[in-house]
This record gives structure tokens, sequence and C-alpha cells, in this order.
């Protein structure tokens, strides 16, 4: 039986500001990505989001971003590999001191925004992140684009990777995310949670600029702060079990 | 024999800007109580704190503060216990981390600042900070002041409870510290190091307002950023040699 | 005919975070007390708020308040009168300099949250932050409680003081706003809109804990992160409008 | 009789954290460029520089910089130019507010860190930014590099430029500023001061790689951590007056 997990950002908000709709998204997903108080979050939001987790038993994950909260995480920055490394192990360790409040392990690791794009495009940056993920576990799970530089080393260095594909955004033939939206975008989520199937069924998608294209996907990412993306979930949600593919943590998918 | 752990705030540097002497403390001290972040600190500098850590075997301690980078964590904020839990378990978090990335456990914890006073003062916040150190790790050791709510409910809780004097402020006849510089103040490193070993020795010392008062000191803290701190470091070594009180470690004093 | 100005928080989304719902509330508002990017806001949306203001002819307000993103500015700090003078300075500046870029003055300043009741309440801070005030233009309209210290003070400086009340909070019985929900609370927007017309037509109103009191409002405040803030703004206005209230700039009812 | 201006950075202290030496360097600079607390800098440090320019009749600059402090805004962030105008103005703001207070008009602007360089190579950039001078002020000084693009469209627009020149970096042979230290640098202040010498008076300079090149200079940057800033000052300042060089504001040398 084919097998993939869902995963979507989570713990975006932060103080009063409200960002995504988590509860809403808990119980679709098998692994959320929580934001660890650099792009977006807060202690207290984290703390919520982990009681999230630990009620609808879905994975944790951490979601280190750069240091740039009124940006979002999502503007570059030209930040050395070392430094890089240092905010990876902060937010990691603030993350994991949570989840251990409530004897949950930090199941996997998602690069946030533009430190994400970063790290598939740039191999120096791809080999300190990864260092340090194999220092901390190298039996964490890192979630990283097909053909990414992430992925490359990532599997000579021997880490889990897991292969992203996107519920709501387009992808290149490369099987990259398109930031920029240059192609014709999905908006009917029965077309978005067919194309997920297709991804994993076939391992095929139609890209941003009509292309058939390859693609290995085992988590597919729904962003939380896509209108109605509680709807899409539940949309792709009962197109894979139509199509008789098992929503299930990446544990099941992947050998650590 | 005698013994006593000497204590500094370390890692107070952010960014480019350079607070304190920490190479020059490290081979003085025996515990380093290392910024977070919040108040001080920043990844970087947290690395660069337990890479020194490792190097002089210096104990690695958490000092969480208040989210007040310009106020250095020293401003009294209205902070719910609840949020200060929090506050705790993040920074607590993101040391541990980068202990853990050098094989190095977290010793101790001290609050700084405004949340070091809030919490002596008031119960219910020494509380609050108190569960949390005892789901992290009860054998973890809390630096308080003679006779402070963290002190009395640590106790009560189980937690080891190390008690602080002071080597460059004045202390009150309850054996707190004086932040506000209302009485006389030592200049002279030789008073002040004759000070502390009189607190060591006879467990007394001369108030602010000149009273002589009885108090418990397993560690004794020396405040980086005063003037000459090093000088101050050595005088206290030396005295306290000569006095034949041993400088070690705080888990050589408290039991664990 | 009664007059009365109709004010509210404006510009406090930050970032990706929305907050309020601004050009909804500009239509029946003629004040806007604009976040400046201390406890909300960031020079993005000042811009676009300034250019709503523009767009609704409403009355351009700075609304500082303390550099607590994550505690929106509520949470007391323990700040120096002189901290606050430059607090107010800076954020002043800063709004002033979008105004002028569309060629507005800057009309009022209404403190924010934790450092709005401590100025109201603190005798010191109120005249420190009036000091600024005075310095910056002795003509600038200040919001403030009825018999509270800004207020007081205020007049006493000749500086124009606009007494607020309160639309969706309540009231104690010296005109003040209650901040702890501890009493009845309104929810209907009708009754909040008929205690609105009764403040400006009787100078009444019943209190927190069921008594009356007299009051005197020259501008009342409608928070637009209240739920449905719009409908009880129209609501506000209609009823007003009944009872041959003009809404009007808080300029027409001061003599500045 | 040759005219130059001396320009510093000013005012990067922050909170609790010293940066430079500002009132040593005081004495002998004619240009201050003051940070606004993005980069560095604080409300409390920006009245603290404002007072010193007043007693040293010294020229108020405003010095901008990207929203980075823990990079000290040396990081290049992918801003828009549209971003970079509201950082610009919400700046500007601050500093001209603070520098009202004491009845100083803000002199002119010189951009920070990673945000001048882009400035200064990015044509995009440089318009969006010299826009908003233009409308703030069109006779507001702006310190440029020769040959930048901030030079070149500034002039266009008919904005006053300042070519500046550097007594603590090396050169390139179009006269911008060498960052990275590839070449030869000089550590001499006396030679530091002869150089400065011959850029005024015979507008040539020797590359960072050995090369004669002609440069422009009408303001020359002294960088205030660089160590000995005041040495270097005093040893510039000797030179110029021997060679009969006056310092003395860039308003004397600019045309507004």
């Amino acid at each position: 039986m084919l097998k993939v997990d869902l995963n979507c950002d989570m713990g975006e908000s932060f103080g009063l500001y409200q960002m995504g709709n988590d509860e809403g998204m808990m119980q679709y997903i098998t692994s959320a990505n929580i934001a660890c108080g650099f792009h977006a979050g807060d202690p207290h939001v984290i703390k919520r989001t982990i009681e999230l987790c630990k009620s609808y038993d879905v994975g944790v994950g951490v979601h280190p971003g750069f240091p740039d909260l009124v940006g979002f995480g999502r503007r570059h920055m030209n930040v050395t590999p070392s430094e890089i490394q240092d905010y990876v192990i902060y937010q990691m360790g603030a993350i994991r001191e949570f989840a251990s409040m409530y004897n949950l392990p930090v199941q996997h690791c998602k690069l946030h925004g533009a430190l994400f794009m970063m790290a598939m495009e740039d191999k120096k940056i791809a080999k300190a992140f990864l260092e340090v993920i194999s220092k901390i576990n190298p039996k964490m799970i890192v979630f990283a684009l097909n053909q990414s530089e992430v992925a490359i080393v990532g599997k000579e260095m021997g880490i889990p990777i897991a292969y992203e594909g996107y519920a709501d955004r387009e992808h290149t033939d490369t099987g990259s995310i398109v930031l920029t939206r240059t192609g014709p975008s999905l908006t009917d989520v029965n077309k978005m949670a067919e194309r997920v199937v297709r991804m994993v069924k076939e391992r095929k998608v139609i890209t941003y600029d009509g292309k058939e294209a390859e693609i290995n996907v085992q988590t597919v990412c729904i962003h939380g702060d896509t209108e109605g993306a509680p709807l899409l979930a539940k949309a792709i949600t009962e197109a894979l079990m139509r199509n008789e593919i098992e929503v299930t943590s990446i544990k099941n998918l992947i050998n650590q």
C-alpha cells in the first residue's frame, strides 16, 4: 500500500498576532513544522503547539528560520554557514525542551523560508546545516526538495531525507517549489488534491509551465496560511483515502 | 576543609557588542551563568561561551532573563507565572542544545536581573519557576539568595539550592543583594576578597548599612562587567587559598 | 449641537500579521491612534495607515507604546520617566515623518496599553510625558482619562486635553477604564451605542459595578480588535445621528 | 583654500552596550552619522548623541540601516525598494524629532552597512532612496561613493551629493570602499593621515591593489570603532592643518 506523510507549518502566531488555523489543521496532518521564535512563534505559542501535537499525535518538527520577524523569515540574508549552524542549534534546543516537557521526541527538521531555499541551493549551507543535524541526532528526518543540495548531501551523509511536494504551490521540472507566482496556479481544492494523489501514485506532476515532470514525494506540505487550508487538507485526505494511499507518519516511510 | 564555588555571568555580548571579559574570568571561576539571547547573548556568543566552559572545565549554567535587550533584563515586567515558565523553558533549551554539542550537561540555573529579583520575592513566581526546573531536571542546582522564596520553596520541593553571596555588591541583613547603591560600597579588591573569606569562613557579613548579619554562602558571584573583574577574581582566589578554602565546583558542595 | 470625536487604535498589524480591520473602521472614525513600531506596527504598516487617514480625512494621532512586541505593550515595565520621554520622542518622529510625506499634521497623541495606564496614574510619568509633548508641539491634543494625572497636569500646563470614554469597555466611578473584566460587560452593539450617547448627552455612565457616575467625554474609543468592531462603529454612528450629536474631528471640540 | 568635511558614525551604542568613543571623536569631526535604532542605537543613545552634536557644533546626519541588530546591519537582506523607502522614512523621523528638540536641523544622510553598499550598486534602490530624500528635503546632503549609483542618480535629481573617502579603509580604482580586507592595509596613523591629505589635495589615492587612482573627496569617514580612532582623527586634523586644508562643515563645500 502506498503511504504519504502530510506536513504543515505550525505555531506561527506571535503574541496577540494569530497566524493560520493550527487546531483546524492538526486533525489532518502527521507532521508539524513548529516555528521557533525567530521568523515567527514565541515561547507560549510553542508550548500550545506542542500540546496540540501531543493531543493529535502529530510528529514534532523543528522549523528554524532567520531572525527576521517583520519579514517572516522570507528575505534572503547574507548569513555565514557558521551563523546558520548556530541559529539552527539555538532554535532546535528551544523546541526540543518544550517537546521533552511532554515526553515527545523531535522527529524532523524543515528549514523555513529564505533559509530553506538557501540551503536547498547552496552546497556549503546545506553541508553546514546537515553537520549540525548529524551531531544533534543523525536519525532526525530532514525535509528537502527533490534534487536539492540538502537531499544530495544528506543522502551522502546517511541522514534520513524526506522528499517534499506541495499541495498549494507550483513545482519546477526538478521538483523544486515555485515561490514566484509566474505560472498557472490551482485554486480548486479537488484539483489540488488530485495533483497530490498523482505525485504520490504516479510520481508525476505538471509543472508551473505546463510540462510533465517526475517527482518523488514522501511528505506533502499544506501551507496553513493558505486560505481555506483545512478544507484543502480535508479534500487531500479524502482523495488519498479513495486512492488507497495511507496518510501516516513520515517515520513509517523512511528508514532511520 | 571549607569549600566554595565562584560564579560569574557570562556570554552577555551581543553581535558586535562586547560585554565583560569572559576569557579573563574563566580561569578563576567554577560556574558560568550563560545569557540565553533574551536580555543578552546571541547564538554565536552562546557557542563561544560553551567552548570556553569546556576549555576551562567550568560548570555550564543557564541564565534566563526577560525579553528586554535594550534594558538588559533589568526592568521589572508584569509577566505572568505561566509566561515566565515558558521563557525559562525556551532559554534552557537553547543553552542545553549548545552544551550537548560539546557533551556538557547543564549544571545549574540562575535567573537574571529583574526576573531573578521577582522570583526571589514573589512566591508564585518562585513556584512557577521551580516547577519547570523540577520537570526538566530535578537535580539541577538553582542559585538563590538566603531567605528568598526560591530558596524556601526549592528546599521544600527537594531541588538542590545553592546560596549565593556577592563579591562586588552590598548585602542586606537577610543576606539579600542591594541593587540600589545606597550604602557604603567597597572598591578595594583586597577588602572585597576578605569579605568573601569571612562570608564563607564565619558565615557573617557587614551589611550595606553597617550591621553585622549572618549569611550562608555556597557560591560567590563576581560580576564580569565590574571594572577590573579579573583582578578582583584573582584577589578572591588568592585570599581563599591563604585561608585554606577550596574553590571547587558547586556540585561538590551540594547534595543533588 | 453636541459633538463628539470617535477614535480607534490603528496600524497594529506587523509584517505578515494582521490585526484589526483598519479600512473597515476608517469610514466611521475621526481620529486614528497609529501604532509606531514598538508594541505593534512597522514602517510599511505605518505608511499604509497614514494613506488611509489621508483617504478618509481622519486625524493622525501618535500611539506610543513600550518596546514589547510579544506582550503588545500591555505589560507594565519599570521604565524611568526619562526613558519614557525618549520612547515618545522616537515614536512621535517616526509617525510625523510619514505624515509629512502626505502633508498631514500630527493632530493628537494617545499613549498605549501599560504606558497609557502608568501615565494616567503616576504624576511623575504624566509630567515627563507632557513636557515632551509641550516641547514638540504645545497645541497637540492629548487623549486622557477623566481625573487622570495626565488630564490634571496637562490642564495646568495648558496642553489641550481630550477626555476619553469607551464604547467597548467598562468604566469606574472616576471615569477610568476597567482593564480587568470583573464587571458585567456589554455585548449588544445597540446597548453599547446607547451608552455612548448617554455619556455624551447626559455626561453619565453606569460603572462596571452598577453605579451611576459622571463622565466627561469628548472622544470615544472603539477598539478595532473587538470582534465586529465595524458593526459597533456603525451602530454608534447611527445612534449619535438619531440623537443629533455630530461626529466631528476632535479639533472642533477642543480649544488648542 | 582647500576644504574637507570629516564624518564619523555615531550613536552606535545600544542599552548597556558601548560602541565607539563618541565624545572622544566629536572634537575632531564636522559631521555625525547617527544610528537610528535599527542596526544600532536606541532612543536614549540618540538623545545623548544629539546633545553631543549640539555641544560640539557638529552637523546631524541620519544613518539608516537594516533592522538587523545582531548583524549590525552588515548583512545584505533581500529587501524591496519600497521597504527600503519606509525604513529610511521611519529612521529619518526618529532622528529629526530628537534633533528638533534641540533646534538642530538634519543636515545629511548616509546609509549604513549593507544598505549603503546595496544603494551604491543597485540603481533601483538608489532611486527609491533618493526619491524619499527628495520628498523629505531636497536640500539634504547625501554621502556617496565616487561613481556610485547614488552619486549618479542623485546628481541627475539635483540632490546635493558629498563624495566620501576613507581614512581607515582601502579604496578600489573607482573610488569605492574595499570591505573585504584583501589588500595591504595601513595601520600607521601618520600614513593614513597623509593618504587623506593626498585624496583632498591631489585627488589621488593608492588602491588596495597598489594602483594609482583618481578620487573626489569632500568628506572623509573615520570609523569610530577603529582602534585608536581619536588618535587617528587627531593625526588627520593636524596633517590637514599643516597642508592648509580647512576642516569645515560639509555645508560649506556643497551647493545645496
